[in-house]
């Protein structure tokens, strides 16, 4: 096997185990894969050398949309409130479609995320990577003042969590809208800056009379 | 009964309730609570007429807390920034202690909430009512400029959600902080007006190019 044809192989078998996935509403493994695509189990190992391995491939798959969109936008021209638009919504959009599409098949990615963390984790730290960049051209220009770049990215990270957590659009796709997602973009570049600290002037919680 | 006894009895057996769903790890019924109290089913049907009146009493006491907290914090004479964050972090602090003291429990008990949405939705409708008198007396000074006040609602319910949900909680307890949340709460209130539009002055997506 040429490594071309090695790898349009793997590209065939994770389209297959997804389609599996989504007939059957539950995890397959590479036995599984192995049968339906009637490939022998050996070919299957050499491609994939751990359950993990498949898995990690199809997480791939699953969020190879939302990394293409993050390098274009983190390498684009345009305004910078505009790019940290174009970050969320377009991955937000996409997300609420497939939701949309099939709510349950939705509800077990979640969950299937949720049960190999390890193989998603990368992909988070990969978007933390991308907004850390994005956030650093907003610094230059002045905006999120006075916070480490690691600070602002949890902040702006919990800010946005509605718009990027499935588990979140699961609970209250209903009420998420493009508009709310760009006022609340625009709130963090009017106030995002520690400049302003009027709620936190006391750090410990304190009665009130 | 007297009244008195009557509510003596409902509080008593709404508290082993919660004893005996922390002990079981899992929901239980009228038919249950009657054994384990020795208290004759008649009797237990007396008080809760329906399965869903002593879950509706167990909603009402896993949230009292929350309720005292905002009624509290609502009449307060404080500054607007400061009754924001009381509001969202003294209810954050308790549900953040609940979850360390007894993880499964309290996953237990975001399931039960999730199966009977309808008993816990007027708690939701309720922490909006509070809420809503809060952001019209920030209005009143003269914050959140321009916005209808649902709409306010809505977006600072989205930009706090990290601090208020029990299943974000679940998901990212190790990253929130009562600093960030007053971080938020100060952004909301420099930031939070109709008049910063500058990633939202085209409603739809459009290329980067």
């Amino acid at each position: 096997m040429t490594a071309e044809e090695a790898t349009a192989k793997r590209a065939e078998l994770v389209q297959l185990a997804m389609k599996m996935i989504e007939q059957r509403g539950s995890a397959i493994t590479r036995g599984d894969l192995a049968a339906e695509s009637r490939t022998s189990r050996a070919r299957v190992e050499a491609i994939f050398a751990e359950e993990s391995d498949l898995f990690e491939a199809i997480v791939e798959q699953w969020f190879s949309y939302d990394i293409e969109v993050m390098e274009e936008v983190v390498a684009a021209d345009l305004p910078i409130q505009r790019k940290f638009y174009e970050f969320f919504a377009r991955r937000y959009v996409r997300e609420r479609k497939r939701f949309e599409d099939d709510p349950a098949l939705f509800a077990l990615y979640c969950e299937l995320g949720t049960q190999h963390f390890e193989e998603v984790r990368g992909f988070i730290d990969l978007a933390d990577h991308y907004l850390t960049e994005l956030i650093a051209q907003a610094q230059a220009e002045g905006f999120f003042e006075g916070f480490e770049i690691d600070r602002a990215l949890s902040l702006i990270n919990q800010m946005l969590i509605a718009y990027t957590s499935p588990q979140v659009l699961m609970m209250i796709s209903h009420r998420l809208e493009e508009s709310k997602l760009a006022a609340i973009i625009d709130t963090m570049f009017a106030g995002l800056s520690s400049q302003n600290n009027h709620s936190s002037g006391v750090s410990a919680l304190r009665a009130v009379d």
